[in-house]
């Protein structure tokens, strides 16, 4: 059949579609599960979790599901503590607290979980796959990866990047075009070098490597995964598309933004988490859209410093503070269950396919 | 056959290829003619040529080819011109009309050609297609056109841009995703707010309109086709994919520069023209980076201002001044002849095709 590719049998799913590992929330054990169960692979946005929680949701998708599911994680960088861009952005942002009415804490001591403990788990648990963003993974995880049979899934923003990921021996390279929402994968140059189209993208990196290549950015139906197909990719990955599922755990606020949002209502910025990432623009992107990105602390600094606040905004209902990651196909949004989802793209790819056979 | 769609017949052509309008040389009577021939649809990139010039090179298609071709016009803005900004950036160009030891002109007195007369040529050549950009085409040109039996194509970046063309009554829509080469077409909101890729643009007026969609951006195989047609595409338009084929008159310097040029090396930039427009980053685009896009003189201002340092830059083979327009496809292209292009991106789609139905 049109839709068993070299993915397909790599990972040993049904249906060429994985449910992207959005970090923060959204990924819940349900979502995962379902969109694994309905012959797609579910996968755990485990980036800022802990070890322990990272185990504990594992453990909870296997109870919900004895099929192949994947775990990202996010490749640290070394922190660059700039005490003069800290205290000016600490200034910036006070005037946020404030209209939220809550303490802006002191600067933390650490940067979020440990990767390498992270890691642990990732390989304790023998998880069927793995998928990480920015940049290089070690070469001793590579090897344990393998050992274990884990499959290793590397993100590309450029050409250069998935031949990176080939030598780095990954097993299938994600092509995150520049419509993908989140933040950018670009790991080998600045991330607004790295701006380049699905369409452009995709049959560049299928050309210059060896491995199944898994098209991302702006692919929000049937019409988008036959499209990828076409571009020859392998199969396709789909974030905002699973954000409003009823199985999402992002909150109602920002999926009922999402639902009503077009492809002109997103920005790339470094202003949430230090690094570029796709979302909804608001009060908060307008307000320090002036602000020049080298006055921003690096990753992860500047996402700890905003992290709380937030988290209070999603509390007080406020949008206007949040940062709601999504990619440019918008309109697209549905609102239904993730197995809906799955089900939908197939059937509308197959009759997109059989109309262009017949014709 | 899968080729043939509802823009083949509006068009009268056998393959759903139209070859951009790229204005300022590549699109000679031969390249145009060759396309036509092919089965495509060639167009005559006339923004800015002389109303004579254009009668002149329409004799000359019709000479080379009895098969359907399109003319592509600018809309005219009202030419704002702001004596501070233009002060200021004539001193800014000085030391590059230094380099290469011109004199930099006084502010020439008008802005190309007029709009009323070149349109004039188009009404009375009866021009089968006339294709547009940056907006809103006056209700007595899209009457004459009609009356003509002119069918008229528009240009749009959003959604919201479809929709407004589909109210002007033109007939097909070209859907210029992020990676196109050129100028964006952009017209009813800003350019940076309009940048969204060809993966996520075309599905999205695909379901607003219900006129033909033309893909455009990051287009260069049988692939993009087929993924065109896909995402519900009518067929495509490609520029950069033509502008290496021995009949482009573009200079050979920028020939050889895309030839060897990725999909990193592009930027989009208002230095060179005051729109903003998608090319090869050079020495001028790299100098100029600092440059806050508010101190550029508007379109076609800067444009005038920069063509002579760009005329003399080509005539002393130095790439490093040149504009050189191009979209973010570059590892695809060819050295081959306009046909050949046209037949490898035709068995490339049905390649594709074949083997998705036969999976």
């Amino acid at each position: 059949m049109w839709f068993e590719t070299n993915l397909t049998k790599l990972l040993n799913i049904n249906y060429p579609i994985i449910q992207a590992g959005m970090a923060g929330g959204p990924t819940t054990p349900e979502l995962i599960a379902t969109v694994s169960n309905s012959g797609g692979l579910g996968t755990l946005g485990a980036g800022y979790m802990s070890p322990e929680e990272i185990k504990e949701a594992i453990h909870k998708i296997q109870t919900l599901t004895n099929k192949p599911f994947a775990v990202n994680l996010f490749i640290p960088e070394d922190v660059l503590v700039e005490d003069q861009k800290v205290l000016k952005i600490h200034n910036t942002l006070q005037s946020f607290y404030d209209e939220l009415g809550i303490e802006q804490p002191v600067l933390p001591k650490t940067w979020g979980p440990s990767f390498e403990l992270q890691m642990k788990v990732i390989i304790e648990e023998k998880v069927p796959v793995f998928s990480y963003t920015f940049g290089s993974l070690d070469h001793k995880w590579v090897e344990q990866l393998k050992a274990n049979g884990t499959k290793i899934v590397g993100t590309a923003t450029t050409v250069k990047e998935a031949k990176l990921l080939e030598e780095m021996n990954v097993d299938a390279i994600v092509a995150q075009g520049s419509e993908a929402g989140g933040h950018r994968g670009t790991f080998a140059c600045k991330a607004e070098d790295a701006m380049i189209g699905t369409m452009a993208l995709v049959p560049q990196v299928v050309d210059a490597v060896n491995i199944p290549v898994i098209a991302a950015g702006g692919i929000m139906d049937g019409r988008g995964l036959l499209g990828s197909l076409s571009l020859g990719a392998s199969g396709v990955q789909m974030g905002t598309a699973f954000l409003t599922t009823k199985e999402s755990g992002a909150n109602q606020l920002y999926k009922n933004t999402l639902i009503e949002a077009t492809e002109e209502d997103t920005i790339v910025t470094i202003k949430f988490s230090g690094k570029a990432a796709r979302g909804l623009k608001n009060e908060y992107t307008e307000r320090l859209k002036d602000l020049p990105d080298n006055e921003v602390p690096s990753y992860p600094i500047q996402n700890s410093l905003t992290q709380p606040l937030r988290k209070e905004a999603a509390k007080q209902g406020k949008a206007k503070w949040l940062s709601m990651w999504a990619g440019q196909g918008l309109r697209l949004t549905q609102v239904e269950g993730a197995e809906q989802v799955i089900r939908r793209v197939m059937d509308q790819a197959s009759n997109t396919l059989n109309l262009l056979k017949n014709d």
